[in-house]
């Protein structure tokens, strides 16, 4: 059985950009299956006494976390615009993004969102460029944010999210196996994938 | 010119902990000429409003990094042993530091500071530990720890705390490259070396 890896991630979260763009590649070179877990960071960060990002509350963090940023896309060759503002309403997209991954089309739409937030500085909060993002899939946008706006879709994120807390998850992009190990950050990505190809990590 | 990369720690920093060991054979390997800058890491997390650890303050976060340091030590083969408590008063560790620094002791010291106290869980706030660190290099630890309190060390570590904080150094371990880049954690260590070799680094 292959191992299995579970991406948690937020689509206001940045260096869950990073990972979404280098994550397919090197998945399939360890023959790991993913699994994309969207849920809203927002709550969780509420819960450790922070009502914004944590970049924002703490300058001399957040400045390096920019410029971390700018320097990690250069390295990798992807494109970077510091969104404004930081961080966005990440709700509708992970909406969507519930209703894709039911479907066949939700890992490119979550890539899109990330390229449009993180690439071209694009408001993901806005349902017009939500709507262009999943019409550019081939898909119809109109019939797919209302499935997102159904009380099936909106309970799902509340009970991804509340698992993601169960978990112990605490920021994004976060990878869990399915023995339960997790590992924060993009920085830890190509170590959760050792993780999961090792044996008795399989589901 | 050889490039410069200032490597700024305090004893107390666990992800100082894997840098100090991982340093020598990169930078020689990278010619970079590496300083390094002990600080002390708590009144610039008191000037963000942590009386503690972060670690400490967010569980969570905590728990991860605990976790997150065994498996690293586990794939780089250096010991880990957990202190207790943590963190511990690096003060007169970091001011052994500077004596030992100012001669041809202290890079050999410091990495003997973080064994002890992540490798071996020694308590580093204890002058009687520091003293058989230094002894064990073949120095007189009497005469290290006598300078170590002398008013001329205790402002050095005094500015190069403040140098620290003017430099928006906000975590440890931070590199800094003669030009000014900053960059944040263990993990960018092997970048920041790369940009540390770049044209227009040394000095």
């Amino acid at each position: 059985m292959p191992g299995v890896l579970n991406f948690w991630f937020d689509f206001g979260s940045t260096y869950s950009y990073l990972t979404a763009m280098r994550l397919q590649p090197l998945a399939a070179a360890a023959s790991v299956q993913v699994r994309f877990r969207p849920f809203l960071l927002g709550p969780i960060l509420k819960a450790q006494g922070w009502a914004t990002s944590p970049f924002n509350i703490y300058p001399a963090k957040g400045r390096h976390m920019w410029r971390d940023l700018e320097r990690l896309c250069e390295e990798l060759a992807f494109p970077f615009r510091r969104p404004d503002p930081f961080p966005q309403t990440s709700l509708l997209a992970a909406r969507v993004a519930l209703v894709g991954l039911d479907r066949d089309w939700g890992e490119e739409f979550c890539r899109s969102v990330f390229r449009a937030a993180f690439g071209d500085g694009r408001r993901i909060d806005d349902p017009t460029v939500l709507s262009e993002l999943v019409g550019a899939l081939g898909i119809d946008a109109a019939s797919a944010l209302a499935t997102a706006q159904s009380d099936a879709i909106k309970a799902r994120l509340r009970e991804e999210t509340e698992e993601a807390q169960r978990l112990g998850i605490f920021g994004a992009p976060t990878f869990v196996c399915a023995d339960g190990e997790l590992f924060w950050g993009n920085d830890r990505l190509e170590q959760a994938l050792r993780w999961a190809t090792k044996a008795g990590n399989g589901e």
